[in-house]
């Protein structure tokens, strides 16, 4: 049987995926969605020259002198048009977003004036023509392109959207995702606690994996080492877009859900990937479903989904950024590697000058969940190295919780 | 009036907003929320020593030469106990997390090994006392403290909480925000576009910004430039905990809402930033609520929030890492900076050798939505320089949207 890479596993699973149906969401229901459609503005923006300050819209030639006193003709409102053309020796009172009186070609803050009546302010410094003016369409102009079809609608989007007044947005749909897990051996969240059976964790885990890409997933629960019943749980598994089937793929003599998938027309694309942990990876696909055979061993499971789960989803979902983040950071201690699979290893980042150092959370067995929930991130070692040493630059994915960070960490 | 720098107004705001009562959750909804208290450890895990691989679990002293024949005596799946003794030339079939026999003391796996007949096994390579076991409690030990008060619940701490049988949780609140625009000059989503108006764009960006932390925020509206009105929507907005005032806190003349929100009895703390984008970012509360004065420019609304209301409301919410994630990058070009307030450039940031290369979106005028949207991070220009050179490391906050990456851009 051939073992697959990382990347050729994952170009596997990406080509064989197809993109979600597009369906139309309110605004206030669209983070994090992708747009199906480019996005035109429709107006001008701002719809003539405006202030970009509170301040006083006048006459840059006559600041050739400074300090100067100028006369206040009028006070301009955000939202009021100007009545008054600016004249020499005059100004007017500004608000920002207010427009730009005709006469006027500069505006100063009200910070660097001083007000010397009703009528009359005291310029104190010079500024150039254009100074804190807006310029029409500088924002945006009517009819261009502001965001293209793929754009994932962060907070910063959602404003332009807002701007255009698209309160309905077209995205792709998020896919119906099941989660399985298999085996005699697991004990469900209900059930009493038996020492001689293992928790239902990665039920769990991979649920809140996926929630964390913003999709709700059926959970299905455990199907026990009997063919029939583990049938009837993958029959109903397979009328999702995706299912993760967590344990029951690997070699040994025991695993039903090799044959039972394969019943059930689920064409295979692999079943090995070369990576440590999760070598058990397996991938196949019906007209209708995506199904993941992921490891049973939790930290196993968490990092293929990560690897390859994660990836296969926001493809569906139309993102173009697919995986994590990577940083390169600085490996605090030696690690021995036994060259052939690529490994993920746990790690820890802390802040150092320039930039991160990473040392591993410990023991590395695949059953080490707690090291999965204090990891930062996943140091990936390449296959054919013999190990890393302390002081080496490291290629580090960020894990969910890297988002923010204890110090604000910046000069000021 | 003072102008606060960014770090002492941060500091102003975390001594003032309070913690969030508790409540207790299902661990389905417990993502991204943070533990109230220490969660311990209810078994041992694994229960005894369990196979970390499918293979044949053995005695290392018959490995002294290989290849050697060994007669398999037993098959033990996960979830089963042994029911026999593995002596001199013996092993057992085993599955991964299934009990290693008494007599064994390793377990060889599958792949290294080759099925002779139904009772014989050839093993193909020697292996160590200890192989592929992992032991009786290495996972987690009976009552000991798993996961402490204050963990932020990420995928692989629910795997933890589903592994200890914790279905409920006791987590920090969610805040509940309100978000509240100001000004005469706006035009909501549903009014009819006026060239005369600006789009309210910063209710909904907030909104999307408080949607990324979890929070699902009420809009109130806008309220316009009118005492009696914008004092009817600020009192609905001081029901709430944390309240949100777009607009309205510079300091020209036609600001009602200085006035109003302190006639309302909010106790302010302070009305200006040191900070370019968002000068005039205003902070008070009363015994109820956290008030945010925010620029009316949706760029510095944008802005402020990240650096003032994320952290605020993360803190509330029980959070330790409260501050946008930042990287070191290397400027791709020089920029000018007038000395005296601490800026936030937008910035796009690429892949490189060793990397990250940051370089501005261009123009950075506080009307500039577009590079909002556009932007991967914010790069943070120190108050007393007068320009960053090209080339120079420079400190980047990740924003929303670089979570992942076009590429896996690691070596395997």
């Amino acid at each position: 049987m051939e073992y697959l890479s990382v990347s050729n596993a994952q170009k596997c699973i990406l080509e064989s995926v197809k993109f979600s149906d597009v369906e139309i969401v309110g605004l206030e229901k669209s983070l994090n969605r992708v747009l199906v459609r480019d996005v035109r503005a429709n107006r001008d923006l701002p719809p003539y020259d405006v202030s970009a300050m509170d301040g006083y819209a006048l006459r840059s030639a006559d600041l050739a002198k400074v300090p100067v006193t100028l006369e206040v003709i009028e006070d301009i409102k955000a939202g009021d048009m100007p009545t008054k053309i600016v004249q020499v020796g005059q100004c007017a009172r500004i608000m920002t977003g207010a427009p730009v009186p005709q006469g006027a070609d500069a505006v100063i803050r009200v910070e660097d004036t001083q007000a010397v009546s009703e009528n009359n302010v005291r310029i104190k410094f010079a500024v150039k023509a254009g100074n804190d003016i807006r310029s029409k369409g500088e924002g945006m102009c009517n009819g261009e392109v502001v965001l293209t079809a793929g754009t994932e609608i962060t907070p910063g989007v959602t404003g332009i959207l807002a701007t255009v007044k698209c309160a309905q947005v077209q995205v792709y749909c998020r896919p119906r995702v099941a989660i399985l897990s298999t085996g005699n051996e697991l004990e469900d969240m209900d059930d009493p606690v038996d020492p001689n059976k293992i928790p239902n964790s990665n039920s769990y885990a991979l649920m809140a994996q996926v929630q964390a890409l913003g999709i709700e997933p059926a959970l299905l629960g455990i199907a026990r080492d009997d063919p029939a019943e583990l049938t009837e749980y993958l029959q109903r598994g397979l009328k999702f877009d995706v299912l993760l089937v967590s344990g029951g793929t690997s070699v040994g003599v025991h695993d039903y859900v090799r044959p039972a998938i394969e019943a059930l027309g689920v064409q295979m694309k692999f079943w090995r990937v070369d990576m440590k942990p999760g070598h058990p990876l397996a991938f196949g696909i019906t007209t209708k479903t995506a199904v993941f055979g992921l490891p049973g061993n939790p930290v196993s499971s968490m990092v293929c989904f990560e690897q390859f789960v994660a990836p296969a989803l926001r493809h569906m979902m139309g993102h173009t950024r697919l995986y994590r983040r990577t940083i390169v950071a600085r490996l605090t201690h030696n690690i021995k590697h036994q060259p052939g699979r690529t490994e993920f290893v746990r790690v820890t980042l802390a802040k150092e000058e320039g930039g991160y150092a990473a040392t591993s959370t410990g023991p590395q067995g695949s059953g080490m969940l707690l090291s999965m929930a204090k990891a930062d991130g996943l140091m990936v070692v390449p296959a054919e190295k013999t190990g890393l040493n302390a002081s080496e630059q490291v290629v580090v994915q960020l894990l969910d919780g890297t988002v923010f960070q204890n110090a604000a960490d910046f000069k000021e």
